[in-house]
C-alpha cells in the first residue's frame, strides 16, 4: 500500500486510528474459553466491529509469541482473515525486529512473504543493513523506531552525540532518511512526548508516524494531531487496551466498538479542524 | 544455568563453542527434502554430529520465522530434543527482540517459559524496562547487544554522548551494568572488531561474551581469545555457517562434526594456554 492508498482510507473513514491487537490469552473474555482457537476468535470479533473506524492493525508479536507455535498459528488465521474481508486496512507486525543484513531479509520474508503485513516495526540500534532488507520490497513499510513511549527510552535515546550535536534518536531520523524514502519508512514517535512531536515534525515533515501510547500510556490526541498532522495526515495513532479491552464481558466486541469509534470521532474533528476531509 | 555450571561444562569440553542453528530451508541439504519436517530433521543430525564438541546452541529466530507458525513448531522439536537429550546445553534464542516493560514480559514467557531456552538475546534502544523483565526468570540471561558484528554498527553504536565521552556501545555497558548481574547478563561483542574486545574486557571483566562472526563474519579466534577469555573463561564463541553447512549433500552430519571438532580443538589449545583447563 502506498501512501495515497492509506491517505485515501483516512479520508474515506474519517481516522487515522490504529488498532493494536495486543491479545493477551490471560484478558481474553471467559465466554470465549470453549473456543479452540480463542485468540483468533476474540481478533476476528474484534475485528468485525471495529473494522469500520480504524484504518491499521498492528498486532504485536510478543502477546502470540508468549504462545509457542499455536500463538503464530491465530497470528496467520488473523492476517488472513483481515486481507480477505478488510483488503483496505493497513497491517503492520510491532515485532521491533533488526538484525545483520542477511538474517533481517529473512524476517522480511517472514513479514512480507510469509505473513502478509504491509509494514514491520524495526529497531534502529544495528544500522542500515539490518533495516534496508525490509526495504526492498514495493508497496511494503519499515516503521523504524525513533523515540519510543517507555521509561526507558531515556536511557539511551536522548544521548547527545558529540558530533553533530543532536539525540541519538534525532540522529536515527536524520540518518535514516538516506535509507528510505516518504514512500517506505514510516517512524515510531512515543505520544508521551507530545511536545517533541513538533522537533520531530521539524527534521521527518513528510514522513507518516506511528504514534503509540494514546490513550493507557497517557498521550493526548489533540496535543498529537496539533504537532503531528501533515497535509496528507502523516499520523497513525494507536489504542490497544482502550479498545480491544473495554468490556471484559460478553458485550466486549459491541463495547470494543464503541470505543473505537469515540476515538474515530474525535478524530473526525481534528481532521476537519486541520482541513485534510 | 548459572555461571559456574556453564564454566564447568566448558572445563568438561574443552570447548567454549556455541553453534548457530540459522537454519535455512533454502540450503538444507536435497536428501532431506522427503523429510516431513526438514528444518528438525537437519537440526537434529547436526545436533547429535556436534554435541560433544559445542557447549551452546543458538538458533535464530529469523530463519524459522521465515516459514511461520511451522518454523515455530521446528525451533520447539529442537529445543524439546537438546532439553531432552543434550541437558548440559546452555541454550540461546537469537532473538534480539525489546519492547516496552509489559510486552517484553511477553517475550521473556515466550523465551523462556512456553520455549525453554536459557538465553535470549535483547536490543538496547528502547532502555532499562525493554529489558528487566527478562531478568526476573532465575538461571536465566538477557545476552544484550553492544557492539555488534555487521557493517551498519557503525551508523549509532560509535556515537560518543557529550556528557561521558563515551560510544554509545559503552554506554550500554555501562547503564545495563545496573539493571543486572554477572550471573544473568551476558553482551553480544561482535568479533571483527576484537581490537575494541580489550577495551570492552575493561568495562565488563567479570561478564560473558557472545562473540559471533568468527568464521564466515571475519574474526580471529585466536585474536578473541587473546583479548577476552576471563577466569572463568567469560567466551562464547558463534559458528554458524562454517559448521552446519561444512556440506551440502549427504555427509553434511559428519562434515558438520568434522568442522565443529576443528574449532573445539583450536579452543582447547587456548584454553590450556590461558591455564583454565
Amino acid at each position: 500500500m502506498n501512501t495515497e492508498a492509506l491517505f485515501q482510507q483516512i479520508r474515506n473513514k474519517h481516522s487515522f486510528l490504529c488498532i493494536g491487537l495486543d491479545t493477551d490469552i490471560k484478558k481474553i473474555p471467559s465466554c470465549l474459553s470453549d473456543s479452540t482457537d480463542a485468540v483468533y476468535s476474540f481478533n476476528k470479533a474484534i475485528i468485525d466491529a471495529t473494522a469500520e473506524y480504524a484504518v491499521a492493525y498492528k498486532p504485536n508479536l510478543a502477546f502470540y509469541e508468549s504462545l509457542g507455535y499455536k500463538g503464530w498459528q491465530s497470528l496467520q488465521k488473523t492476517v488472513d482473515y483481515l486481507k480477505e474481508n478488510h483488503p483496505e486496512i493497513f497491517l503492520i507486525a510491532d515485532a521491533k525486529r533488526g538484525d545483520i543484513g542477511n538474517t533481517s531479509s529473512l524476517y522480511a520474508r517472514a513479514f512480507f512473504e510469509t505473513l502478509q503485513f504491509d509494514a514491520v516495526t524495526v529497531a534502529p540500534y544495528m544500522g542500515e543493513d539490518s533495516v534496508s532488507p525490509f526495504l526492498s520490497y514495493p508497496d511494503k513499510w519499515v516503521i523504524l523506531l525513533a523515540l519510543t513511549s517507555n521509561k526507558g527510552a531515556a536511557d539511551f535515546q536522548y544521548l547527545k552525540d558529540q558530533e553533530s550535536g543532536k539525540q541519538l534518536f534525532e540522529n536515527v531520523l536524520t540518518t535514516s532518511q538516506q535509507w528510505g524514502t516518504t514512500e517506505n519508512m514510516m517512524y515510531v514517535v512515543g505520544a508521551t512526548k507530545a511536545e517533541k512531536l513538533k522537533e520531530i515534525r521539524q527534521i521527518v515533515p513528510d514522513h507518516f508516524l506511528l504514534v503509540p501510547g494514546v490513550g493507557a500510556q497517557g498521550g493526548s490526541l489533540k496535543e498529537v494531531a496539533t504537532n503531528g498532522l501533515n497535509k496528507k495526515c502523516g499520523l497513525l495513532v494507536n489504542s490497544s487496551r482502550g479498545i480491544i479491552y473495554a468490556s471484559s464481558e460478553a458485550d466486549y466486541a459491541e463495547k470494543a466498538g464503541l470505543a473505537a469509534k469515540e476515538v474515530q470521532q474525535e478524530m473526525e474533528e481534528l481532521l476537519k479542524e486541520a482541513g485534510l476531509i
